[in-house]
């Protein structure tokens, strides 16, 4: 690591998990130290994890530093209308459920994929989302796995993610008619929604309540949208509030901090660290 | 104007009306010309025109020109926590509605507001928009005129409106208890929203719907968030289907096209509006 050992190190965060991708120009290996140097005891991965070590040695990579694996990032992408086209997004999905299951995460998280500007057919492509998640959810089922549905800010709906909010989200994964079709609730996401609490509450009633990830939203807008995700305290969300929610609704999962940010991409793993720890310490435990 | 004629000059298009800030670098008398001579019959004029020509002599150039005006933008910024903000907030709107009676606009536009960053109290900020809108429906109905409030896209939830989406808007509306408060439909703001077509027909249903505007949603978004606004055509909206939402729910006021945008502010002014024209009757006008 390129940072001396922090005092802090060790003392441990409860309900923390460290997302891959707030550390994505971090190398793996180091990124799973870091984490499990701090105490902390999860981590949420990305297939391109899988890819670049291989699942079997990532396996055991992680159970090595002793951790466990939240979630894995991502399934999806299933608005394509052709036919090979959603055969090999339904298959490529069913490989990441298979990973899932291999890394004992106990849920996928679906990014469902965007609108074709050719036919701008938003409706057509949110009921192919539905057809696919009712086709792969008794999958992840049989595999002791979770597929949760992850409503996107709508400035992604034409790129990226057709699912919205959580309670469209809900509405796809009760059509499935299976109890593996679910929703992970990511602040950066949702925290604009006016019927936020009553979606939350909805979710984990219906025992679709997956995952809570965390971040905040900074302004200006970075170039990459994407990138404007920040360290809890730093935009505007108001964490305390929600995941007050998020615990009055009985949810007692892991808590995973995603940013995508050049800040803190630029900031070495252990300083990263550090400062979620604090900052999840301030905002977001005390509320859990 | 910098260009000749054109051809199609004064055939006219029912239903268009050209909003103002679609033509910002153009100065307003000769946009004003631009409109009439394209037998187009109405404009949303902004309250940046009143300050610079004057009431009065607005009016009049607007009357000299054979115009309507549809709309005038914009009123809100109603989210202040302060008392002196808040009266302030409130005097200010009184003179908005002054200026869309005296200019014989049906609808004042309102775009409510963000969020302090300080307090982050999003519930909070929302609770006292629907305060101010109930003390000022009464204002705007005794001078005939209503308040549109501007539902805007959740990527401006923090800095320019915690109104979100369409529901949340008439929710507010209905609170005032006033029929002066209602919605206006912008597709930019509203395109995503997977309740778009029960909101469109609760806010026609409820008397509530008071302008439709049209502009599409480009790709990447520009650096300044809010100009992203494109020529309907240009971008991912389906404007068929939403117009077909707007006209089944009763809807048969002027549809006015509002596009910030840095290439069409570079655009001739006559142009602009033969290519809005043109979009306009490809994708809207033959489902409105």
């Amino acid at each position: 690591m390129n940072t001396p050992p922090s005092p802090q190190l060790g003392t441990g965060t409860p309900r923390l998990s460290l997302n891959r991708w707030t550390f994505r120009t971090t190398p793996v290996q180091e990124f799973l130290e870091t984490t499990a140097a701090r105490g902390i005891d999860a981590v949420g991965l990305w297939r391109q994890d899988v890819a670049e070590v291989g699942l079997e040695a990532l396996r055991r990579r992680v159970d090595d530093a002793g951790l466990r694996v939240s979630t894995l990032c991502r399934g999806g992408f299933l608005t394509a209308a052709g036919e090979a086209d959603r055969a090999a997004a339904l298959e490529d999905n069913r490989r990441a459920i298979d990973e899932t299951a291999a890394l004992g995460a106990p849920t996928l998280v679906l990014v469902v994929g965007g609108v074709d500007r050719t036919d701008k057919d938003l409706v057509g492509a949110r009921a192919r989302v539905t057809e696919a998640v009712a086709e792969l959810a008794p999958y992840a089922a049989e595999r002791g796995v979770t597929l949760s549905i992850e409503p996107l800010h709508p400035m992604f709906t034409a790129d990226r993610a057709v699912v919205s909010t959580i309670d469209q989200a809900l509405d796809i994964a009760e059509a499935s008619g299976s109890p593996a079709a679910g929703v992970v609730v990511d602040t950066y996401h949702v925290w604009w929604d006016p019927t936020l609490e009553r979606a939350i509450q909805r979710a984990a009633a219906t025992e679709r309540l997956f995952s809570y990830q965390v971040c905040d939203w900074n302004l200006p807008l970075a170039a990459e949208p994407l990138h404007s995700r920040g360290y809890m305290g730093d935009g505007y969300i108001d964490f305390p509030s929600i995941t007050r929610m998020i615990a009055a609704a009985g949810y007692t999962g892991d808590i995973e901090v995603e940013i995508f940010n050049e800040d803190v991409w630029a900031t070495p793993a252990d300083e990263a660290a550090r400062i979620i720890a604090e900052r999840f310490e301030q905002l977001v435990l005390p509320h859990a």
